[in-house]
């Protein structure tokens, strides 16, 4: 039998089950996907160094492993902009794996030739740049950004704007966020009103791809 | 005044209307979505070859621009796995335009790494063939295919079906079609039925791509 269900890998720890399905919210409220969320252990502030990658990666590789075996979950879905692990866990399973970032990359391509990433850090996820290659034509982060925790704070949104303005100005014809913590403040809605361009958020980026996966509707 | 239409670019001749509105037809019962399609003038055999290329491209171009005209359109799409005239398509109109082949190539790319390309004529698309790079598991032809009308003989499903199992054979875990016919015989539904593989149908693609576009829904 085959299931009906994404799985989502969270990588970063929580016991806040609400904070921790809040992609599965986002993915049955805008898509009507199904999904359940589950996290690896012993990391709660997520992935931010070379160090926390390399603890991440295994926990992430058997959380995928686990989430394989249960028969309701016919894909699964790594939820972060960087894809840790994603070519690991797809040699470890059978199902299919989705990288948020890679997803979201190609995306952007269908659409778009001149991408403006709006990012977290500095530096930009690199299966995102190798993804867009010549159509990258910008990474920002918003002014005042620093972590995921900053993109609560009520200025983030105009600055978010902002930068988003500016990478049209560069020459961008569509918008690829580069961190799935831009979907939990809904700054799609937000841009598209403001600046009436294409946003590619990654938490939709993911549902898209599991449509194309899912066997039973 | 943003439009809520995708105009759709037919690259072939034809004054049947029921024919040239069947990818708008079938965007419209799959998926939802609003298209008009239009067709180049005098190429009652489409492209062919170069000399039939090198005829349509700035036909191709010309009606995107009367298209884009159209307020109540506010993206185009080229309904061919080979691309014909995108990029100076692009340059010529303001409006997003989507490339069949690119956005199917693109969308294949979101949920595997390793891809099966099902083809109307020997030579892959140069567009999929590029964006799939080493995830290009296979080009296949169903034995009896030579043109868009093989498509319609009975014998073709079951050819298809079996170059699709090759593909998997070969370590396929997606099969993208590189021919919207595939599109008018329905060939994902079978496929999906008989071998269990996600499908990227070049029809779909494009209101995938269109959905994202798009500001009104």
């Amino acid at each position: 039998m085959v299931g009906n269900m994404l799985g989502i890998v969270r990588v970063w720890t929580t016991e806040d089950e609400q904070l921790l399905q809040e992609h599965s919210v986002l993915l049955r409220q805008r898509m009507g996907i199904h999904s359940i969320s589950d996290c690896i252990p012993d990391q709660p502030y997520g992935i931010y160094n070379q160090e926390s990658k390399a603890a991440a990666l295994p926990k992430i590789t058997a959380l995928v492993k686990e989430i394989a075996a249960d028969a309701d979950i016919d894909a699964i879905s790594i939820s972060c902009a960087a894809d840790p692990a994603l070519d690991v866990s797809r040699a470890a399973v059978s199902i299919p794996v989705i990288g948020a970032g890679e997803a979201g990359a190609h995306a952007a391509c269908m659409i778009s030739d001149k991408i403006g990433v709006l990012g977290l850090t500095n530096k930009i996820p690199e299966a995102i740049e190798t993804v867009l290659g010549e159509r990258l034509v910008g990474h920002l982060v918003p002014d005042g950004v620093t972590n995921t925790t900053d993109l609560l704070k009520k200025e983030t949104t105009a600055a978010a704007i902002s930068s988003a303005r500016q990478l049209i100005n560069q020459g961008a014809t569509a918008i690829l966020f580069a961190c799935t913590g831009y979907s939990t403040i809904h700054l799609k809605e937000t841009i598209i009103k403001e600046l009436a361009v294409p946003v590619i958020d990654l938490v939709e980026a993911q549902g898209m791809a599991y449509s194309m996966i899912r066997q039973r509707r």
